[in-house]
């Protein structure tokens, strides 16, 4: 981030016209903002969703409670602008792609070993980075994957340590949750590597890879990232266990009702700006997020300041 | 509500693209909302913000941090544009007016008897009824008036007895913490009646009683109400003390930092949409929950059914 801007930001916010702190997190956001687009008054004016889909190997055992043929059938409703992520993209004012990766090409089943090659997941990684667009100037990214919560779980399990980590996704019972967790744990038991971007290829899926590829891209063009829930959340972990400081372009959009999200955004230090159950995915939290970013920059950079207004500054 | 739109809407929602319950609160809320408005997909087109502005004759005792003249200059910064309410109503296409309710004559010091007379208070209430325009569909309420966090104070204290209600307001110190308390405590000796409309009379104020005035007057017109922090939910209390109903067509826009809002909220059944920190009124965290709102009616209106999109519906 840029420090002049950040602190330009940061004086601006004390003059304007409410008592010191007034606006809460919104202070905040907005001078975090303006330090990485560099500008002490920014706008937000050309947001990005990304939404990557891919299918895993691991549907086989029973982890998810709709059939894998949904990620492809779910893509046709984005395509289609169906989908809650097309309402909310829209809604925020945002361009929306879609990015399929090999649907027809389901990752391996990581209880028998790795889900991806070490140039599959390049590949997806390669993918999320090239997708964002270097003139946005706020960026998304959400997924769609059948299977892809025990995924996510894993990721986190192998990166936090731990139990606990697979819910219910999608809605699946107490059966089904049963399997996840066993599946979750063959899979750590399979898979020995413990580094970042070692787990994301060996328990991840290539729409979490691509995430992961398009957060470290959008670092690049200095674009902040809303994150959106437990999928997403869990492929930003992959970076962060790379390097401590890789999400500090990020905030966490939303709390999602998956039961372990909270854990793994306490594991990150990341404070959600929304907690309205949602467990959708596709970005939907992370977008609906987007109002809040606008509305803090709204303020912080169209509010009059107390010598413009004539206001007493108490 | 009108249960046949709101049963439509009920119908409607669990045949959207998504997992049963996937969008969490935004379902409740769009669900809700087509009640109010008697559409099973309804849209929210014009917004509504009213800000009413007042003097309280309690700040002679040291209550805030601010003097009393910042009133009248706010108000003239809203209607300059230059104030947070200003960008948060202009972000979500709303048309927003100020009300300045007698400015060069504050209320009574309500230490010293009731605050306003039956006279008064029946103004000041039917300014905010005839404020609502009746073809707005959604509406917010916010204020304006140094001292007010101690009116709303007073107001929660003598309807839900305890002790504590008084905050930090715009900034008070810890001396003025303790005035605060002492100020609520003399108020409730000097004004017994407990009645909803009697306690808004001794102890709330002009902008108080025309929110409490709107809120109403918008259920007249089926406009359904976001409600903002301390204050506002301090006239809202009020209607409540007098019909546990009163605000079925309310919903709580966001958590103020003015700590006892929390426990205003519980005593109403009202579970925030936002918690962000946000101690500053004029309506702003409400605005700033219009866009939560206006999600969750594009995911309901919007999305394409199961049917529609060719998704299994698992």
């Amino acid at each position: 981030p840029d420090a002049t801007a950040r602190d330009g930001a940061s004086d601006r916010n004390g003059q304007l016209t409410k008592p010191p702190g007034a606006l809460g997190r919104l202070e905040d956001l907005a001078i975090w903002y303006a330090g990485w687009r560099g500008e002490a008054r920014p706008r937000i004016t050309a947001p990005q969703v990304l939404v990557f889909a891919g299918n895993h190997g691991v549907t086989a055992r029973g982890v998810s409670a709709f059939p894998a043929e949904v990620t492809v059938q779910m893509v046709a409703n984005f395509k289609a602008g169906g989908a809650a992520i097309n309402q909310l993209s829209d809604f925020a004012g945002a361009k929306m792609a879609v990015h399929a990766l090999d649907l027809d090409r389901p990752t391996a089943d990581f209880t028998q070993g790795p889900a991806m090659s070490e140039a599959e997941v390049c590949a997806a990684f390669a993918t999320g980075w090239t997708a964002v667009d270097a003139e946005a100037d706020l960026l998304v990214t959400g997924e769609m994957g059948i299977g892809n919560t025990t995924s996510a779980a894993a990721i986190a399990a192998a990166l936090l340590g731990g139990t606990g980590w697979a819910g219910r996704g999608t809605g699946v019972d107490d059966a089904g949750l049963a399997r996840k967790e066993a599946v979750v744990a063959e899979g750590l038991a399979a898979n020995p590597d413990r580094s970042g971007l070692g787990v994301l290829a060996a328990l991840g899926g290539r729409e979490v890879a691509a995430m992961a590829g398009a957060i470290a891209g959008a670092r690049a063009h200095r674009i902040p990232v809303i994150l959106d829930g437990f999928i997403c959340t869990a492929a930003a972990l992959c970076l962060f266990a790379e390097d401590k400081t890789a999400l500090d372009h990020c905030v966490a959009g939303h709390l999602s009702a998956e039961g372990a999200h909270q854990r793994m955004l306490n594991a990150l230090g990341l404070d959600p700006l929304l907690s309205l159950g949602l467990r959708l995915g596709e970005g939907s939290g992370a977008a609906l997020a987007i109002q809040v970013l606008k509305g803090a920059v709204a303020c912080h950079s169209g509010m009059a300041t107390f010598a413009e207004a004539g206001v007493a500054a108490g």
